[in-house]
């Protein structure tokens, strides 16, 4: 039994023509048009399948198959359509065209599970909207409340309450939802690799035991805003060298003070007021900072914040060193993984187990049921961008390890 | 014989008003409403003086007390009234009020020159439409030409020349403009000192002697955007960390490897796709070196190049090196100067001769006609910011010495 690689491959170009910047990557933002478009087809498809749909306050969608045993534990899977601005189409999108192929081919084949399967689509996982990454899942278990999404806000001063709100959401009349971890038997999530060490092991299938935890900090220099031409070096207070030398150090500190699995980015700056002819008064700077070993985050902050300060004391700079967000380091469920495993080994695909450096939806439900991920390689290990890509013999394969996987856990 | 302190700051005033950021420094880009206001304003003074006036192309105003030698050569004061974004309200605008009421007072007082005195108002002297300084005494003096305006572009895309149409110069009928080096005796600019030189010797007035050169470079550094948690830190070509050590490096060619007197400024910076989870692909910043020794830029700007070319040698990314712009120092006129140095001795006011870090329109007719400066501290040598501020005093003292210079020059 396989899935149907000509459905899938339709599903994920399908989607990707839900795209606020053709010709320029994948955007499509949660709650914007490009995303009401998306799930409207994907709501056409589940629709077709006469799966049972629940849509919570945010626009977590839950569509579920029965099993035979309609009280039995859930088997959930699914991922995000949500993208960051000139992303690519696979991020997020495989595995929620994957979980749909897998939900099509358990139908039209007329197998019975025990268990009931859901697929599920979390909203707002890469946080392009208001900064904060996973908002579907970490509401869909409780982390965020109704109250959170009212602090939350876009660039323009928009809380996400008043956005989702705006999309059609009844997020007023929310009752605490319908997710419960006691009814779930696990959650599978096929993603992928988002880098290159599957591809360079020349691998089909990554098999995820653990995933990085991530501090993220937002860091600032303040000096003295002043004329570039009249004021000589020695008398200045200048934000912009203060960052210079702040960001190579978060490098160095990645590269030599920590782990071989530690990783440290900045990925945005802004400068006020950002013209040539003046010395900046204000330069803002963010710090990714991730590992699978929490210690490696500890040594890069701890380090980070002695170097920073340094740096502001001896330019006479006021500086700002803020932790903006966090997640723990994840372990993922040993008998998802020994399924995902069995069902690899069945069908002879080549694999490996591995860790993941990029966060995940699955994540939010790991401390509570039992989660697995699994990996298919990226070309050059690209994310992210315009240039995302996945071979689709792999896809397929990546989707026939998640069915078999899935009937597994159903039984 | 003196100036009226309170027209002058009236004046000031009245012009700080015509400003398009309230309550955050002064906006006055030339071509725009505040403009519009402000140079109304001025023409509406002019007019009381019965000056004969003209207008070029471009918008120069030159506004004409007659001598009693209606040949003689013509003694020029004046300045500008453009700001950068958020910038204070004596640049340039102090150089043009001082000129005002030097020409007040000269008909108040029933002193017949010899030579006749003009006001001078030069528009767009920041760049802030174009990203090019100085365009009206460029246009001037022949630097410029209407062709050029019609390369000159703003952020939206707008060509200089549509923008200076729109706001109603007649810029298609310029016939060459009324300027004639042969007919100018001198040209003589008030404008804030920008710099802490000043205070820092607690004297009230500078003589300028020289003008520093100045050479602007657009660097940029491309590598590969991906994803900031799952590429590893020895896969990647991050152009962030690249532009970090290249501004680090700036710094220390202008304060070791130059002369005292060269400074070199990174004021603005763009990161591209510029979100905290993605390792950017693309990052460029400007650097603005200045000097009144050429050798100084020189140095600066050939190590930089070898500096950033090994940056991204080592690191395996593309780079740009690109001249945007470039002014020559200049020696402003030693019979100036001394006309200067003996009004202020009359006036017994504190004094000494300098150098000039930032650029101004007389520089543009320093290679053409006899030029000076007088310039009045400026608090904590703060300028282009919303603090900058000129104590009344001071600017009162460098009113008085221009007007001493201007009677002296025009006989």
């Amino acid at each position: 039994m396989e899935v149907n690689l000509e459905r899938i491959q339709r599903d994920i170009e399908a989607i990707a023509m839900f795209n606020a910047t053709p010709n320029n990557g994948v955007t499509r933002f949660s709650y914007s048009l490009q995303d009401k478009q998306a799930k409207d087809y994907l709501m056409s498809e589940i629709k077709e399948l006469a799966l049972k749909t629940e849509i919570d306050a945010v626009g977590n969608i839950r569509a579920r198959l029965e099993g035979n045993n309609k009280d039995g534990l859930v088997v959930m899977t699914g991922s995000h359509i949500d993208s960051v601005r000139n992303g690519g189409r696979f991020d997020g999108v495989l595995g929620v065209i994957g979980a749909l192929e897998v939900i099509r081919v358990i139908k039209e084949q007329n197998i019975k599970t025990n268990n009931p399967i859901e697929l599920v689509i979390f909203p707002e996982e890469e946080g392009s909207n208001f900064g904060s990454t996973l908002v579907g899942s970490k509401f869909m278990v409780g982390r965020y409340t109704v109250d959170d999404l009212k602090k939350l806000k876009n660039s323009d001063g928009k809380t996400a309450y008043q956005i989702i709100k705006e999309f059609g959401q009844d997020i007023d009349n929310y009752s605490g939802g319908g997710f419960k971890a006691s009814e779930i038997k696990c959650m599978i999530e096929l993603h992928i690799e988002q880098s290159v060490v599957l591809e360079e092991a020349n691998l089909s299938i990554g098999i995820v035991e653990a995933i990085a935890g991530m501090k993220t900090l937002r860091i600032g220099f303040q000096g003295v805003a002043n004329h570039a031409g009249a004021t000589p070096m020695g008398l200045r207070q200048d934000p912009m060298v203060a960052a210079g030398e702040g960001i190579v150090l978060i490098e160095k500190l990645a590269k030599k003070k920590a782990y071989p699995s530690t990783v440290a980015t900045v990925g945005r700056i802004s400068c006020l007021p950002n013209v040539p002819n003046v010395i900046p008064g204000k330069v803002v700077f963010s710090v990714d900072v991730r590992d699978v070993k929490p210690e490696g985050i500890d040594i890069v902050v701890s380090e980070l914040e002695k170097g920073i300060k340094l740096i502001a004391k001896t330019r006479g700079l006021d500086y700002e060193f803020e932790m903006v967000g966090q997640s723990d380091q994840v372990v993922l469920s040993a008998d998802v993984v020994q399924a995902i495993e069995g069902s690899v080994k069945e069908k002879g695909y080549s694999y490996m187990r591995m860790n993941s450096g990029a966060v995940h939806d699955a994540c939010m439900l790991a401390d509570i049921v039992p989660v697995g991920m699994i990996f298919v390689p990226s070309i050059n290990g690209r994310s992210h961008v315009p240039e995302e890509y996945t071979r689709y013999e792999d896809i397929k394969k990546g989707c026939d390890v998640l069915l078999g996987t899935i009937i597994k856990m159903a039984e």
